[in-house]
């Protein structure tokens, strides 16, 4: 038995639910999880359908395709075939930290092909789980010169996501384009509030009660990215800017490996500048 | 355009969704939203189906009726229509007063038929809102002697739900099933600890780090019935079990209220001795 | 025996712990609840100590004074006197509604003078509770006019504090100055996320996963006093800026009443832009 | 400047804080933070003062020891001394891998001496970090002679504290005395909520809408000792016991670490079967 899932998302129209089960039920493919979504305001459609069955993807698409209405997208995704990601890092560990714990117990059912690191300090902790480390710095260097070197060897992996674990490098819209859709990225504040750098230093200065981390996809606007997740903990005023840091890290670690779950099984779609999750 | 809510419980069989949007589609009603679940474990379906159009309710259930198997059960609810509660107290203020407060500004889409005390104390709060108060009296009297006058009082309203807001009497088997899965109570310990009487006190001695609310349906078995609704909130060493009693009001007010609120919206299916809720 | 607290907020030097204590210990006044802070950064320490006993408040206080070094700030409030409030509504009632009952059930220790708002809205609700209601119009007015008639109705009342409760008018800083450090507003925002206009609707624009509220201090700057309370709700895709509006109520009245409890207890320092919370 | 903390823990007396603090003062002992607290429904008296400074531990202690009551227990710990600690487990990884990141990247200030298992699963995990995994399997093995080989080898490294991370085994009271106030556990539910065996199971059969976790000290009594920390998350009726199994990881490896930290910078003072933590 083989288990995919068919995402669809498309203007709204009166009859898809239907028509779209009415065709997996022909090709015998059982439901196992359906959602939808409607979003009124702008009338589009969202569906996530997981099916299990004997699959004929070339008829069953063209099936579905002609149900659709002008302007649609939808996809068919092998619901076992494991995804490979690169992760991205500066200096700090504990979300990639994470990440290879999860992917070390099976957590997370994702396969690290590779970390690529700015600096060179997360290389012992990486190669302790048999992952391949690069070290490209970006001393000396022009911006896109090293996105360029940082793209050659992600490119080499033919990752599905790249995952920025605390990369604290601005990206230019050169890099951004190359991964659309395809990089998240974990910022240490509950966004909007403290775009840009040094965030827990901002929020210490405003004198907040709460901290928050955020896990998005990255577009070339600067921490404007669609959502995926958000969480936050509370603080009080014993909390310096660095007791922040240091507590926001249980935040930004659980935070960005529940996004990373949520894209990872195929439940987050894009839709302007917003995710629908299903 | 009428709008009103298809509920479907039964057991999971092939195409059960495309059949249902098919019927939905050829009697030209407009699916709003759509929310299913199937529990695989014992191979229950679920859909909630929010339609909007010109509706035959005989024909359209008629079609209903044929393509579901054997051993479901299926309603059609007019999503305009206002519920009814009845409310049941004792002497605390905060439950009640949140309901009162929400029926007021329309947060809560109900009417609060009557509200029924076995003190006075509360009979001054509820007049406020123009809502009548009767006090029955539990002193000299058997316990199911009681229950009759309330029930007396009650069923002349005939609501859809009886809310015991913070009222401190044990139900009698008959008093509950003359309400089958009508009664939702507020119990104030995150069930199942702590169950039965003084829950803060005896979270106050065992020395909790947290303490919770939960909302749901009463059954025979006390404290026992499905959960609808649960919340928390998190207490340190400085709190006495009076302190526990205070600081819990917040959260056993929202989540009554929150559950309440997902009861009159039709998105709660009892199961067992659980909940869906859609 | 008479309980009053001592307010202490100075520049940190050894020793002064024990100096304020023993003061306390030589006039027989026991402690029944004290909590430090010193800000190691600027060096300012702050104390609140809660005494039981006898007090002779000129010699105790003269006491202190010489203890304490220059340029502190201290003060000895009665526990036991209620404070009195003014609020000032617009026509949401869920804050002003939450507040009403806390008074009423004595959840909240407080005096509420009266209600004044810029609509007739919300006259209704707060003359139930027998509290008078003072409708100011600011139509065809100037905002120093009709700041000044709320000024005037406010003062008559002599009120510890003024709090704003869903008062959807922006102040002068004349207003503002006026009642310096006695204004607690409720805005609809985890702060500093969405200063400003419709909170909600620019959160629904950028496809927030969580929203919040904030109890605040009034300054000069629009939503930029210092922060007494914060607190969030999860949100998700389905929610449109309505949705967020609703769901956010119960968020923003927990959170002012919270903050409103916290100051009316003198448990709130305020310290540059920032509140200590002991 | 050495920097330690006096730990204070006796019968309540006037004017102790003020004893305290002037002996402290005396010896020139500058305050960096203290907190009390006064258990008034037992007259209990709690202090935590971290003193920065030259100090003479025997004079200092003798006079403290002079200004306490009978029946007092003080101690002064070395703030810079790195605690070591034992960590006990059976086959899951993540509350094990949580503190071995945090110790790695110094998170968590504490020396982790050795891993010490009944299953050899998580050996490999350990030696990556260069940690010291003993297997000792109880198979065919009386308790009591299985607990002797751990308790061998965990007291050869004279640990300050032992770690339960999902050890699966049910301890002898002879085990526990032998490490009295040593033992922290991490139980899967929110005490004392499903007590005992696959708590999870237990909740899904329950219908619960929260999972929690419970960290405590271990005493004979099976999941009865004091609780140092507690937290949440929710969940709904799509998640099956192993999804909350799963979804309860982050919480359970989060509460565990949390508890650990404040255990390990004495903030937390056992009382009764509570905890005081300041």
């Amino acid at each position: 038995m083989e288990r995919k899932t068919l995402l669809t998302d498309c203007p709204d129209a009166q009859g898809l639910i239907a028509k779209i089960t009415n065709i997996c039920y022909k090709h015998q493919l059982n439901i196992i999880h359906n959602n939808e979504y409607v979003d009124h305001s702008t009338g589009q459609f969202f569906m996530r359908t997981e099916l299990e069955g004997i699959f004929n993807d070339e008829t069953f698409l063209m099936d579905i395709d002609q149900a659709l209405p002008a302007g649609s997208h939808r996809s068919l995704v092998d619901s076992k075939r494991r995804k490979r990601i690169v992760i991205l890092v500066t200096k700090e560990s504990h979300c990639l930290g994470d990440i290879l714990m999860k992917a070390y117990d099976g957590s997370l059912d994702v396969e690290i092909s590779a970390v690529v690191g700015n600096h060179e300090t997360l290389a012992a902790l990486t190669t302790k789980f048999d992952i391949p480390f690069h070290f490209v710095s970006h001393e000396g260097m022009e911006r896109e010169e090293h996105e360029n070197k940082v793209i050659e060897i992600v490119d080499a992996y033919t990752p599905d996501y790249v995952v920025l674990a605390k990369f604290m490098r601005v990206l230019t819209p050169s890099f951004v384009a190359h991964y659309h859709r395809q990089i998240i990225n974990i910022h240490h504040s509950f966004l909007p509030a403290f775009i840009g750098a040094r965030p827990y230093h901002q929020a210490y200065h405003r004198g907040v009660k709460i901290i928050g981390a955020t896990a998005h996809f990255v577009t070339n606007d600067l921490d404007e990215g669609p959502i995926i997740e958000q969480n936050i903990r509370h603080v009080d005023h014993t909390f310096s800017a660095e007791d922040m840091v240091k507590a926001g890290r249980d935040v930004e670690k659980t935070v960005l490996s529940t996004a990373l779950s949520q894209v990872l099984e195929d439940k987050v779609f894009v839709y302007g500048n917003k995710t629908v999750i299903l």
